[in-house]
């Protein structure tokens, strides 16, 4: 790096510094204009309060949530209506609830409730959600990286691991448009994944398909029947499926799922039972009102894409520009989902964050992408575009690219 | 007792049972005509969806809950604003979850993890509620019944117990209009509560005000400020207040609350945020919107009073006909809340429930009302009048009125 280049990503990092931005690229959070799209569910279910089996939506009652909703969901979560459930405005609820009760109640087929093992181990596919890490650590459930292919997790690497160890009781999956780094499983990790022996009598599969409908070009890409094919392998209660319309409706108002075997199904049921009478039915009514069928939601999803696939764009359109010939500098160009992973070279992801943090634009911390938000090589930086409005991702991605150079300059 | 008498209670249970009823006094449900008194939630919020602090209630985020919905409840539940949290549609997921995190984290002042106990009890004064007690079964802790009075829980022995065992956690306390006998505890009753020493530096009040401002006179009655006193006492951590909207709104669509110290909600706020990113505020900006003010709460409650009164005025009535001077029965007469509570002759109460089944009118199981569903004088009967239209409330109580008069003539 010659200093001519370094100083002048000095000055174009100082000018960056002194325009004084605020820009916000941390969450994968819809924008208002996501949001507006469902402003008819503000004023739903209105004069009705009746489901089309006659339940009384405003009562007690329903603990497996409205049929009719359950019936739209059913197809795009790849779960049988009856195996499925819906329940609060919150799928990250759903899974730290079921890992509770694994804690506290034994699972079908485990020898005891996970609080009376000597450890409990998830496999963390990395990069992966820091929300499903933090979910572990604060329930004393130890993660053990694993790493991340262009198909899904290192399937040579999970079946080794699982097979040696009982106390790997679990893995984290997003197996469509993976967070962070939009990688849609294949059918042969997803089949691996559901047919492997493991050491654990009780092991689970998270699977969190959070972007099962979230698309960001034509193609509706569709991952393998995990529940199907764990039930073919004779490990139906091998996987949990979770899912929300968080990205979908309302992000703070939605209604989330699980789905998976009638065992698990029936034995997760039992157990909510005691916490609660039922999730909110009337907020299932006025989703199913709103959508109408499955066909509504995909033409709801495809609004959706026609305000953020321009975000994404841009993205790809400036990193592009300015690092196409970058050794060491790639990132993820994802067909849906929330994010782009940005990766950096080696040592140098946690400065860029800095140097952004100091330039107004906040980016997810570099290493959050990992358990216990430490990246061994510092090198992954997750970008969310969609909640600022396309200007602002323009400014803030072009910012970001000013402190990618600086840093890369004097490194 | 005659044959004459034993031969008339038994025509008139066989002329009962030829009426073929099917009646239901078994939960405390809401009436569709109570629910009709919120049809304009169903709407709401309609055009709206901005806090008065300009947050959009449609996005992630707002882990305690909106901050005026906390003002409208604060005043009733006795919670500081700061320290009252709105969240999903259920307090009972609130007490559960609380003593799931209990269980799972230190609580403040806490030894170790509950888990980590060689056991927990808590005290369940009796009668008292299923729920709460199928919380506690569903959690590996244990029950110890002690007796309710008039005023409360015997506090004699309450203060016995939790001064000489540590392994006494807490204590379930509906404080008002108490499920199912309608006892309000005395201030002297709350003061001791707060203020007595216990063996356990983790011991908790669960203090369930489901009632706080369900009156069914022109009384609307206080109990003391649990919070304040065990603040005032130097046991600030000691209560957990409870409440929801399920008998004030929508049963199945409302918004739960809990309020505690500051160190007890800075606790629970630090484990939820890892268990989900907010609860529904457009749910809590709907009901917000709805009540206006505490002022809006008072009359609407009104509106219940006015619809459940004369239910509970023909539990009286047709109680008053035919026990009136019949040794062994006699019943509640509550100033608020949902339940009456039958107290019939040692060992019938589950003979009666048996023969009202058989006529086609569901109470409540006998022993509900106690640990394990062992109600050891079998004496206790749970009269539930909301739901069923008044006509069916008065038919299903003179058939109870026939059974126990059967039970008793061939006791």
């Amino acid at each position: 790096m010659t200093t001519d280049l370094a100083s002048r990503a000095q000055a174009d990092y100082d000018a960056l510094v002194a325009q004084g931005m605020k820009l916000d690229l941390t969450r994968g959070k819809p924008s208002a204009a996501q949001l507006d799209l469902s402003a008819a569910l503000l004023g739903l279910p209105g004069e009705t309060y009746r489901a089309a089996d006659g339940t009384d939506t405003r009562n007690y009652q329903g603990l497996q949530g409205l049929t009719e909703l359950r019936e739209i969901f059913a197809p795009a979560l790849q779960v049988p209506v009856e195996q499925l459930i819906a329940f609060g405005n919150s799928s990250l609820e759903l899974m730290h609830d079921t890992l509770v009760h694994a804690l506290l109640s034994p699972l079908p087929g485990a020898e005891r409730r996970w609080v009376d093992e000597e450890k409990v181990v998830f496999l963390a596919p990395v990069p992966g959600y820091d929300r499903h890490f933090a979910v572990c650590d604060r329930l004393g459930i130890e993660l053990v990286a694993v790493p991340m292919t262009p198909e899904g997790p290192d399937m040579d690497v999970v079946e080794q691991l699982v097979a040696a160890d009982p106390s790997i009781k679990g893995i984290w999956c997003v197996p469509k448009y993976a967070n962070p780094d939009g990688v849609v499983y294949s059918d042969e990790v997803t089949r691996r994944l559901a047919t492997m022996p493991t050491a654990a009598p009780d092991f689970r599969i998270m699977w969190d398909n959070a972007y099962a409908v979230h698309h960001l070009t034509e193609e509706a890409i569709e991952v393998a029947d995990v529940l199907a094919l764990a039930a073919e392998a004779g490990h139906s209660d091998r996987p949990f499926v979770f899912g929300s319309t968080s990205k979908i409706t309302l992000a703070g108002a939605g209604v989330a799922f699980l789905g998976a075997s009638e065992t698990n199904v029936k034995w997760w049921l039992a157990l909510t039972a005691k916490r609660t009478i039922g999730p909110d039915k009337v907020n299932h009514l006025r989703h199913a009102l709103f959508f109408g069928d499955t066909a509504g939601v995909a033409a709801h999803m495809a609004k959706h894409r026609a305000l953020i696939a321009p975000k994404f764009a841009a993205l790809e359109r400036i990193l592009t520009e300015n690092f196409a010939d970058t050794p060491g500098v790639s990132w993820s160009t994802p067909k849906g989902g929330y994010f782009v992973t940005l990766t950096v070279p080696e040592g140098t992801a946690t400065a860029i964050v800095k140097l952004a943090k100091e330039a107004g634009i906040a980016l997810t911390p570099a290493g959050a992408t990992h358990p216990g938000g430490e990246d061994p090589q510092d090198a992954i930086i997750r970008l969310a575009p969609t909640f600022p409005p396309l200007d602002e991702v323009e400014k803030a991605m072009a910012g970001v690219a000013v402190c990618v150079k600086l840093a890369l300059a004097t490194a």
